[in-house]
């Protein structure tokens, strides 16, 4: 069964990027770089929800698929569905979608963006591992990682990492 | 000039406690307990919202300071103002009161509870450290530790340290 995993880099008040979705206020570094490099290698699906994706296409001048070379599904109630360049647009229910993704051959799958989307896989209990390398910042608002959930959910912690820039690494496993 | 922190342990998800302030959840260990004691030897002071000391005398089963021996101010706008066992009670400017504890002699100050008071205390730029045990848990729901705020705040890293439970101990300089 393929992994999927959600994450990315916060501040320390739960938030993803500004109200206005910039980020502006990441600090890159050696250390983050060569996390990230290592974890690109682990998958080769990326999922996300509409306002994600058209804010991808946005930075990376894109004209279909922000994550070139990676194969991307796009859930979305408004955009018409369809496929190109490595795009799937799917309009039905996520869930069950992702259901089925996990069972199919590949590596692990990567949930990107706001937790609004994420959300929804959290409660069909298909969020494997979380991964968040917080920033040493107090926002003081944005686009949160976490959005209110029915109910809760326990962690494993895998690893914790300080950088030297004053960034904290964490990972956890989901117990499901 | 006495230091003011703010902090507890908190979820991952950036909650205090649950919506009924409920702290079924936390996570004792020897490791949060030396450093709490570590931590309880340099305040002698603390500040908390009516919600928050409703809460500690409730739990505490104390009728006046839920923090025996430490001095407590309680900052609220309906209870009535007044000393008693320790625990003073303020109506006045809650920013300006601080300021003035802040230069008088004494260890430092602590914090307590909810967010909701504590962003008064960071918008007037009165909070110095702040220090969290970040449990490995997904409330879903609960008290925030962070209110939006009308400000960024910058941090410094002092101190990250993950214990064997799973929970992440980081502390930050607020940078002024």
């Amino acid at each position: 069964m393929r992994k999927v995993t959600f994450g990315g880099a916060s501040s320390l008040d739960n938030y993803f990027a500004r109200k206005d979705h910039a980020v502006d206020w990441l600090m890159w570094s050696d250390e983050a770089a060569s996390m990230m490099t290592d974890y690109w290698k682990t998958i080769d699906t990326v999922l996300m929800g509409r306002k994600t994706y058209e804010v991808g296409l946005k930075i990376s001048k894109s004209k279909s698929n922000p994550y070139a070379g990676i194969k991307s599904y796009v859930f979305s109630r408004t955009l018409q569905p369809g496929k190109e360049a490595g795009v799937e647009i799917v309009q039905k229910d996520a869930a069950a979608f992702v259901r089925k993704l996990k069972g199919q051959e590949g590596k692990d799958i990567c949930v990107m963006g706001g937790g609004d989307f994420a959300k929804t896989l959290f409660e069909a209990k298909l969020i494997d591992e979380i991964g968040f390398n917080i920033h040493p910042v107090l926002l003081g608002s944005g686009i949160p990682v976490f959005y209110e959930m029915k109910h809760q959910i326990d962690l494993e912690l895998l690893s914790c990492k300080a950088f030297k820039n004053g960034c904290v690494a964490v990972t956890y496993r989901v117990k499901q």
